[in-house]
């Protein structure tokens, strides 16, 4: 069985991406960040999720964004409800964040003999965000066939998969539905309780709970409060 | 003054190029990676030399590549000496690092308001290396252009300045010796005694000591034996 790198937040679009590396026949390897973000407890659900979900291997990489500053997920800034920022890229943005983890993804893959990597990065509700764009996507899979010695010696073999980029949220949930998903392992959240509740009121809940309610599912996971 | 991010070890080739970005009129910021690597003493005389090189800040990220494996640098494999392997990609050839490296110069830059980015690679000398070529560097700087919000917002204005990806080490040398380069303020070798002496042996040190050969000039730091 080929071996594939996904990018994994425990989240539900990196959790439907992994189900999707698996119906193509990859054996996934999970890779989540330890990147000081205030949303820990995320972190803590990707790892008790990533082997109930079918991850073959999970590693979590320790990297300090905080060092940097600027995003106001990894730095002393009140993550913004919904409609609280008019900015055309949300403040939520870190700066190089899918491009310092497809990095990580392609030195793993590198190590383990695979060439594929997924990624779940989604163009149309994260439109704000550069590095979730098509162009974004296969300008580091070009790069990463001229940074590797696979690239050098097998002629481009690295793939960057990015399957949920033109999809809606509705259409990830029914896909991973579909993949026999079990979204009760999943965590989106930006700011939940302290026992790990969703808050259901930040732009990540409210992405999600509005995917849901378009798919005509009920969310299974619980909230401290709902607005939709 | 216009701010660059310049990736930094307290080698000969990033204080170099650290010369260089001065020269061409920025404030030079470096960025260091405390990576597992093996010979830890490269980092404190790069915490020790980084502002008596010119770095108006210094800041090192901590990340872990040893969890990936894959490299004499990073993993427990002895680190072999010069004639030692044939392979075509030296067995120190870390996995993806370069790509890693720049994406985080990517993302403080990005921070910093800065659009330049220097890496001191070198096509002659480390032609093993995948992500020491052309090539990459400007696939990489397309990637950087499409990653980020001011690539979206000013029209790709990033650059990653490689100064020295086509000299020779003596030409390096020459180049740094211009620019008053002060080369005891440099670390080169993969394998120092405890006190930080370079052993004179590895493929880095006869590296540097044929560069300064070349150039003519007698060479500043300290090694346990010499070769050449």
């Amino acid at each position: 069985m080929k071996k594939a790198v996904v990018l994994y937040s425990g989240g539900l679009d990196s959790t439907t991406c992994m189900a999707i590396a698996r119906a193509e026949g990859f054996a996934p390897y999970a890779l989540s960040f330890a990147y000081g973000q205030r949303h820990a407890v995320e972190l803590e659900k990707a790892r008790l999720y990533a082997p109930q979900v079918g991850a073959v291997d999970h590693m979590v990489v320790d990297i300090d964004l905080r060092k940097m500053g600027g995003s106001a997920l990894t730095a002393e800034i009140d993550v913004p409800k919904h409609g609280e920022s008019d900015a055309a890229i949300p403040i939520t943005y870190v700066p190089a964040r899918n491009t310092i983890f497809l990095s990580f993804a392609l030195g793993w893959a590198e190590v383990l003999g695979a060439t594929d990597i997924y990624i779940g990065v989604n163009a149309l509700d994260y439109s704000g965000y550069p590095d979730c764009r098509p162009a974004f996507i296969e300008a580091f899979e070009q790069t990463a066939n001229l940074a590797t010695r696979a690239g050098v010696e097998e002629g481009a073999p690295y793939r960057i998969h990015a399957p949920l980029i033109d999809l809606t949220k509705a259409q990830i949930i029914q896909c991973g539905l579909d993949l026999g998903v079990d979204y009760r392992l999943t965590h989106s959240c930006y700011d939940p309780a302290d026992d790990g509740t969703s808050c259901g009121g930040c732009d990540s809940c409210l992405l999600r709970l509005k995917g849901f309610a378009e798919a005509g599912i009920s969310d299974p996971v619980a909230y401290t409060s709902r607005q939709i």
